[in-house]
């Protein structure tokens, strides 16, 4: 186990913790206080360390997640559907008028978009509950610029489904979807930042 | 502080917990075990509420973004700088070579997208940070949609400081960045679960 924290950079108490939790398998037992890891364990590790420190995942949410992702099964776009639905986490909510008022926007903007989402995809209702909190805190007066985030969005969607149409197989495109779903997050949060700090010092705004 | 809890709709130990953490600024006393609240603090609870459970942020970074919320001062632009700032968490990293490797490209898409970013801006680190654990899980193959998520960002940019120009004053301004970069991150995730549902899922993909 030494060496299988040294080779995945987590901690020996975390990864002990991660197998109790059932996130990493256990090791094949070769003597009584000795088991053997394959490359599949640090591999496991690492994901699961990304999964939770970077893709803020809790340790409930990150198992859920690496179930789903290997569901695999018959129809590899069910199987990337169910994990990529799996990365989503709703926070507790309350169905007030400003969320009713939140998830009809929320209606009307796929619509407008012309996107077609299932209607058990848990990102609907995790827009909502946004929306319907910045309606509380007297924000909805910029709501014009949802617009922007939904075009952003599609045009962005059209590239990342394009790279994972690439891959190989539907075990590796389940992986990359989760991954790339959850840091694409992070990756989308800082490059917002950057820009903005761009744009807002810019002498001549376009 | 019961009405208190009422109008915010968060439970009194909870507005007592954010008092003791001085996130909430207490009422003033009336009597040995009553207190007067104003309309600010249902909002300043409202804001605490939305940065912790919609933002994601903890007590800690919650009390050091409110800090430089208000900080006001002189400069507009600078005080909006500095809220900005404080809205990106940076995690404990390791400055390996795929950590150095990764904030070479952060630096160079930088520079290829033509963004003006001081050299303290946090999410330069943060960026360097997620693209170091994709290149530690083997992702960096698919590096090449970076230049979409810059590219999406680049022109949200435009529309989210525009929003924030229009607004009356420092202060405004300040609030309204801090609200609209952390809780634009979650609109962002949501909407691009919805639209790559719907990319994903169309007959005849662009």
């Amino acid at each position: 186990m030494t060496e299988l924290s040294r080779e995945s950079g987590v901690p020996v108490p975390t990864i002990k913790y991660y197998m109790r939790e059932g996130l990493v398998p256990p090791g094949e037992r070769t003597s009584p206080n000795q088991a053997q890891y394959e490359q599949s364990h640090v591999r496991r590790l690492k994901l699961v360390r990304a999964l939770i420190d970077v893709g803020g995942l809790s340790v409930a949410a990150a198992r859920d997640v690496l179930e789903k992702m290997s569901a695999g099964g018959g129809n590899p776009l069910y199987a990337v559907g169910k994990a990529q639905y799996s990365t989503t986490t709703l926070r507790e909510h309350v169905e007030d008028d400003a969320w009713h008022e939140a998830m009809e926007r929320v209606n009307k903007l796929i619509a407008d978009h012309g996107w077609r989402v299932g209607p058990t995809n848990p990102a609907r209702r995790a827009l909502a509950d946004v929306l319907a909190t910045l309606a509380r805190l007297g924000q909805d007066n910029l709501f014009g610029v949802l617009d922007s985030y939904a075009d952003a969005a599609s045009r962005l969607a059209v590239d990342e489904v394009g790279m994972v149409q690439g891959l190989a197989d539907a075990d590796s495109m389940a992986e990359t979807v989760v991954i790339w779903t959850l840091l694409g997050d992070a990756i989308m949060a800082s490059m917002r930042r950057l820009a903005q700090e761009s744009v807002a010092t810019s002498p001549n705004p376009e």
